[in-house]
């Protein structure tokens, strides 16, 4: 049997690894497999659609992303291969340090003073305290755990929301459709880390944005059909949203003609959040692959 | 005696809260004293040069910023009389949560983003984690020890000048002028937290910025007075520097053709990163107060 390498960018580096750490398998970058049939591994990005159906012994996907719904939503992929997806620490630290780092732009008002910058307007604004404001968090897995601490750490109130209940030190936490009301009005800094399902599928949209206290901050760091785009226009342009951050978008890259790249209220980052360190993913790659080799059980399957 | 008052902004604050926590003091409006030689204590903000002079029997200047150069600086002060600055949680909490979200914003290049997305460009770009970078902290105050202190928290490595030796926990501290050099060069962001004096006025000029790396991001947070302009728009413009933050500004409010405003690498905010809390700072006048009344050591005096 073989395993086939689904990822362009950084195929050099991960092929490098895989070899490095699995000693006596047969490992090919995908367009050089000649017998499909042999394949039941995948180590994969974002394949295109399809492209892993014809692996009819396929068992393992393994992912290099952390998120996998693109995988999950491929209805030709081989339905019996378990998917792992990625959890790794240096991609924790990195989303943390992203949503910190936007959780205290907004904080500390970056927009409003850039705007007055455009004007050359020297104008003071009354000043929060972070103790003062509250953060909310959508989604508690790794990624949006680790954000909700450290943004607590930092000062914050945090509230967040996850579909089953969890219970997160130091952190205020609602479950359940009836639960997520309750964090959206006492979030004055929005911060969406959900994965996406058929359930969060334009989970931010009107009659969810409105209940955002008046001038609050979006910022969608987890995947763009959470957001229903043309709702969060409405709602900056009428003045109930202050701002929004989009490190995610529904068609990516953004299409030049996209409205939101010339949007005053909009900060446009081109799916930058937490990327993935090819060398750090390759390695996690070669745990679960010698893990599923011994039968083992496998960290992060679906 | 009495107490009078050179504040405008929150002059209604500040008396109230004096009032209320010095009875039996004669407490008055600057502009309301009609016995000069009756005031032995002045509470101030930024009085104008000259203001005090007038105070002929003036023992106790309190001022309610952190900074008190210009009161130093202002020779026709009645010279007997002790200043004591503003030291106050508040306002440390506030100029940490400045300096990270300036920090963390350069950091994750915030404004090399915001610059693709005036041109419309998907572009992104390589990925640094805080404790790959390097973070230089000029001065160890009360400010700068507090905000080096944080900075290291979220994870990057921090290095810090102080004129006098100091012995920080966790920060890697350089002192004396033969010191500042090995600061600089290591440099990936620099702040600016100094107190401005004669020795530092015009720290930041070519000799000194020349020495952080090609690419490095300059926040100045303490006074204008400390950088030469022109200094850093030549190392901006020549591409050694890739941006800066600028908080404080030679001539406050920024005069409307200061071309600092339209620079494109350069970030303006109006002197607000840590803006005097008036009710904190009027707290912590009256403690200062009843100390002086008392004969007791004053905190903070200079």
């Amino acid at each position: 049997m073989s395993i086939a390498l689904f990822e362009r960018v950084s195929l050099v580096t991960v092929q490098r690894i895989l070899t490095a750490g699995l000693p006596g398998e047969r490992i090919q970058a995908a367009d050089d497999v000649d017998d499909p049939a042999s394949v039941d591994i995948a180590v994969v990005g974002a394949p295109t659609r399809g492209a892993l159906a014809r692996l009819s012994n396929l068992r393992l996907i393994v992912s290099l992303w952390a998120g996998v719904d693109h995988l999950v939503a491929d209805p030709t992929r081989p339905k019996d291969a378990i998917i792992t997806r990625l959890v790794d620490e240096n991609l924790t630290a990195t989303m943390v340090e992203a949503a910190l780092a936007h959780v205290l732009a907004a904080h500390r008002q970056h927009d409003v003073y850039r705007r007055a910058q455009t004007e050359r307007t020297w104008s003071p604004q009354a000043q929060s305290y972070a103790p003062a404001r509250t953060v909310g968090v959508l989604g508690l897995g790794t990624l949006g755990k680790a954000v909700a601490q450290a943004i607590a750490r930092v000062g914050f109130r945090v509230i967040a929301w996850n579909r089953s209940p969890r219970d997160v030190e130091g952190i205020t936490v609602r479950s359940g459709a009836e639960g997520l009301p309750d964090v959206l009005r006492a979030a004055d800094i929005l911060v969406n880390l959900l994965a996406l399902t058929p359930e969060t599928l334009g989970i931010l949209r009107k009659e969810t944005l409105s209940l955002l206290p008046q001038g609050a901050v979006v910022i969608n760091l987890a995947r763009g059909a959470h957001l229903v785009e043309a709702d969060l226009f409405e709602l900056l342009d009428r003045g109930h949203l202050r701002h929004a951050v989009l490190d995610v978008h529904a068609t990516e890259p953004l299409p030049l003609e996209h409205p939101a790249w010339r949007h005053p209220r909009i900060d446009i980052f081109p799916h930058v959040a937490a990327q993935t360190d090819p060398e750090s993913a390759a390695h996690r790659a070669v745990e679960t692959i010698l893990a599923f080799r011994a039968s083992l059980p496998l960290p992060n399957a679906l």
